[in-house]
Parts: C-alpha cells; structure tokens; sequence
C-alpha cells in the first residue's frame, strides 16, 4: 500500500467518524447555546482522527468489521477532545488547529457582546471551557456505551467502559499533571527518562486502550471469538494478539514523541506546524532538550542554556541550536532511539496475520513517525 | 420515626459510603502524589451525604437491600464532589465545609514549598483543580461500573450508566453554565422563573437520579421484579413508583432551594452555616431576591437596591432588608410555595407502600427543607 492510499483511507475514516459525532443527539440538549457549540466544536474540526483510525483497524486486523467499532472510535476522538480543551486552558494556548481555542472562542465571544473588561472575559472564558469539556468526557463515555447499538455484547462494552476510567483517565491526567509539573519552577529539572514516562502516561494509555478497544470489539463479534468469549472476558486483554497490539500502539506513540522533539528542532516549519525550536524558546523540558543538556559541557552548554526560554529565535541562533544539538550527540541518539521504536513497533504486528488493515497499521505507524508524507 | 433516629441513620449511611469511597483503588495509581490526595480529598471529606441516602433509601423503599447499592450510592457522592471542585474554581470560593476549597489547598502547597510567588501558586491551584476534578468524573463512572460486583446485572449498570452521563451531565453542567451567566453583566437580569429552572437542572438532576438509581436497582435485584426486567430495561423507568421517587426527588431539589433563599435571610447563622444575607451582599440572583425586587417599587425599592452587593452588612440594615422582603410579600410567597412543594413531594410517597424506608424518605425531605432539626 503506497502513502496515497493510506491518505484516502485515513481521510475516509474521518469522515466516517465525523459523521458519527456529528449526528449524535448528545449534546442537543446543551444549555446555553454557546456552550452547545462549544461542546461540539473540537470534536467536530477532528483532526487526522489518528486514534480512531488505530481503534478501527486494530478492530479490522483481528478480523473485525470496522462499522461495529464505529461508536467505540467517535468516543475515543470526544475523549481526545476533552482533554485538549483542558489542557488548552492549563496550557493559556490560544490558538488549536489554527483555530482559537475553546476558552478563547468563548472569551471573545463574550468581549464582543458586552463591555466586559480583558480580565472578565478572559475568566468567563476559562470557566465555560472547564465546563465544556466536563460535558465532552461524559459524551465521550455515552458514546463508548452507545457501542450496543453496533452489536457489541454487554461485556465488552462494560470491560471498555471500565478500562477507558482507569487505565486511560487515570494515566493521561496524571501524564499531564507531571508535564505541568516539571514546567513550574523546581529544584532541579526532571530527568529524560521522567519525561519519557510522563509521555507514555500523557499520550501513550489513549493509544493503547484504542488499539485494545479496537482488538475486543474484533473479538467480541466475530464468529472466531467464541471460545475466548466463553472463558472471561477479561481475558481477553491477555490474548497475545490484544496485547501485541497494546504494545504497538504503545511503542508507536513514544516513537512518535521522541521524532516529534528531533521534528520541532530539524524539521521544516510547514511540515511540523510549528515554529522551528518552539520548545526551546518556550523551555519546555523535552526528551531532546534534556538529553543536550546533560551531554554538553564548558562553554557550549552555557551558550545553548541561553537559547532556552528566549522569546525569538533568529534563524543563526537555531542554526547554533543545531549544531549544539548534534554536536552533544542528543539529536543522534534521540532520532536513532524514535527510528529503533519504530521498527520495534512494526515487529509487534508480527502476531497478526496479513490483511489491508495489517497493511493500514504499518503505514499508520509510518505516518505518525515522519509527517513528510 | 424521630429526628435522632432519622439522624442516626443518616450517619450510618454517610459512614457506609465512607468507607465504599476509602476502600476503592482506583485513585492508587495517580501521580504525582499532591494530585492523588486532592482527588480523594472531598470524596473523603464527605458532608451529610444526603445523595446516597436517597439513593439507598430509594432502594430500600421499592424492596431492595442497600447493600446492592453501596457503589451506586458511593458513585454519586463522588461525582457531586467532583462538580463541587470545578465550581469552587470558577466560583473563585477558598473554602468548602469549613476548610480550604481543592484549588486553594493546592495552591498554598505551591507556595509553600517554593517561592513562587501568589499569582504562580494560584494559577497551579486552579490547574490541578481541574486535573482533579476530571479525574474524579472518571472514578465517578467506575464506580457505578462496579456495581456489578454487588449483584446488579448489566443490563442495569448499562442503563443507570448512560443516564448518568446523558441525564446528569449534560442538565447539571448546563444549570452550572446558566448559574455562572446569570451572574455576568448582562443587559437584563434573569427571571424568577429561569433561575428556578436554573437550580431545577444544577441541582435537581442529580437528585432525581439518586432515586431513579435506588429504584431501578431494587427492581433489578429482587424477586418482585421478573416481569418488569423481562420486558425491557428501559421500560423500569416508566414504572409508577420509579417516576414517583424521580419527582419526589425532583420536587425536594427545589423545595429546597426556595427555602435555602428564605433561611439565608430569616435563619440563623449558625444553622444556615453561612452569613445572613449573604446572597445579598454577594448579589447573587436567588429567586427570593428577584420577587422582592419585581415586588417594591419607589423609594423601598431604591433602598433594597442600595443593599444588593453591599460588601458588609450591619444589623440594622439586615433588619431593614428582613422588613422591605416581607413588606414586598416575596418573603411569605417563597417560603409558602417551599412548603406547598414539601408536601407535594410527600403526596409523591404515596405510590409506594409502608416501610421503614419509606419513613426515612420522609424524614429526609423534612431535614433538607428545615435545618433546625
């Protein structure tokens, strides 16, 4: 399967998980309007839904029909949504996807209605963006629990419902906890290894459940599943395929992040979406960053310290930022290490038997490792 | 049944679920550790717990033991405590029962522990609130997930599930969001009416599914139920007695209310638990303010104006708003229309036979309109 393909494929997912979110009543009942919209707004601009994409063709790749996860893959991209809205007001992020952000939208919304000082409407926007994405995260559960309507037994929905609370909400938040954390003045900067664990709990436990998620449904309705069924359900999260399939979502995701810091140093601005050294300008404690940090010494590790957290970067200062960066060998290690997980991710569908969506997930993985495509 | 009885009960209750909230390990694997206390911090701290005693009552009443709805009791006081740390932020309130609200507990630890200074350490107490807050949402739906685990089937934790997301949230988060515009500048102030509706959506949805949840797990549990649980499980929710419990619930919510706007003026401190006429100096549009305010005219209403947001209040000036509140009729409106709802609540019972419980649900009605007891 050549990188077009794949596109029409993910775009088709999108659409298809578009439409879901789209035509659900959820939200109908929103009061006021402005926060309706608000509710609806992320989920609705989506995205790539990469997540939902893994969550259906983990379902396809164990010989599942990707229109029985429908529900379970808009839930995953709600779910995804909520926390960006969250994090987003944490973050004082203005802008998501070229968009303002939903406490920024509501923010301005409010400004341009009443005579409301910057302060207020700042505030009033924060508050309405707490709550929307309060409503986002029981949408996110309605729509997992929506999952009989496409034939999903009791069980399964349940074993979803329960792991989606405590192995994907308890992690994430506390993922995102620890990345707040480690950007607030403390004693001394977390270790490369802190963060890789923060980033595995941040973005890894939602790609995991999706690739789970997507491996149960599989397993729940079709007519190979029978035995496994009957045993326990729960144990069907240690059939070696679910869990091959975890583990490749898993590994994918920390590839995706170690690439993601060499990408926002080396990469070019139009491919990555932001600017080029953006984490360094704004200090933000990456793998990359760390990794350069305990390797340089003398004069060039004062020299570098002094790029990090300075407003603009002239274009011979991130030339600098390079050449320091490969000089301490970081950016080697960093990229060598995201290409090794990248290969050992792929290894991981050697459990599944070939199929177009076997093929799906190898390009999916692809994809998310280098955004050149 | 006394008032000490009744009151002996209500402890028994609030103990129980203490312990269910105690004893549950979905908090064990939050990070980092400030966060994993802050979730478990109003949970724990508890209050009367009159949520659960409702819903277990509830049960009791149609037939069915308590103990099948010990986490179904312990899911709602959980997900109440969650609503409370995300409008403790937005209400920017730094107490809660006598002691620091979660955002500013967590500030002061910031602030403590370094030398960040006021701003830093507030914005961290609202951050984490937030991340507290979303987690106990999830520990909320998990919670009733366990249900299972005390004997209810599926099919029930399926149903009382999706509910709470659809009829819960969305009601819940939209009186919050009506409650926080009404206190914005706007052109006009909110109708008596639309801030009962308000309170009815804040605070009557939860109330209702406390009951509605009681009953269908009665229902769901005992023998009594075959017929009803072979039909649909949808179908328990138009039973007479669930729709009788559900208004019940529903009509003691605002009872309530109406009568917490009456006692705020005419109570005592110490049994209200809050300054006298404090919504008036805090200008909050309680349905008691808006009728005497729709009710004088003149120079009494310019006068009851100049009290409206008064920071500090002598006792000649709570004596004059008593008078100017009686003097409008509000005051005698109010507490007559808290009263008429108290005994239509009661009319309510009568679709449910005889029983200790019963009594008890009585009894608890009784309590929530008159905090003298």
């Amino acid at each position: 399967m050549n990188m077009d393909e794949f596109k029409r494929e993910l775009s088709l997912n999108a659409e298809k998980v578009t439409a879901v979110i789209k035509n659900d009543a959820f939200p109908d009942k929103i009061e006021p309007d402005f926060l309706k919209e608000a509710v609806r707004d992320y989920p609705l601009q989506g995205g790539k839904r990469i997540r939902s994409a893994l969550l259906s063709w983990s379902c396809g790749a164990l010989g599942g029909n990707p229109v029985s996860a429908r529900f379970a893959a808009a839930a995953v991209e709600i779910y995804h949504n909520w926390t960006l809205v969250h994090d987003d007001i944490i973050d004082d992020d203005p802008m998501r996807r070229n968009a303002p952000a939903t406490h920024a939208k509501l923010a301005e919304s409010l400004a341009g209605e009443s005579n409301a000082n910057t302060k207020t409407a700042k505030k009033f926007g924060r508050d309405f963006a707490i709550l929307a994405g309060d409503i986002q995260q029981g949408w996110a559960a309605a729509t997992l629990l929506k999952s009989m309507e496409a034939g999903i037994s009791k069980e399964a929905v349940l074993l979803l419902s329960k792991l989606l609370h405590s192995e994907v909400t308890v992690p994430l938040i506390s993922g995102e906890a620890l990345d707040v954390e480690f950007s607030h003045p403390r004693p001394t900067p977390p270790t490369s290894e802190e963060v890789e664990r923060m980033l595995s709990l941040k973005t890894g436990a939602l790609l995991r459940f999706c690739a789970i998620a997507g491996a149960v449904i599989a397993i729940d309705t079709s007519p190979q599943g029978e035995e496994l069924r009957k045993s326990n359900y729960d144990s069907i999260l240690s059939d070696a395929r679910v869990a091959a399939l975890a583990e490749f979502a898993g590994t994918a995701g920390t590839a995706f992040q170690l690439r993601d810091d060499w990408l926002g140093v080396f990469g070019d601005e139009k491919t990555v979406g932001k600017p080029i050294c953006s984490d360094i300008s704004e200090a933000k404690p990456t793998i990359l960053l760390l990794e350069t940090i305990s390797s340089l010494n003398g004069d060039e590790l004062k020299s570098f310290r002094s790029f990090v957290g300075r407003k603009s970067l002239s274009l011979s200062e991130i030339d600098e930022i390079r050449r320091l960066t490969e000089k301490s060998g970081a950016a080697d290690r960093v990229n060598k290490k995201a290409l090794t997980l990248l290969d050992d991710a792929k290894t991981r569908l050697n459990a599944i038997t070939a199929s177009r969506f076997k093929n799906l997930l190898h390009r999916w993985v692809d994809f998310l490792i280098d955004r050149k495509y």
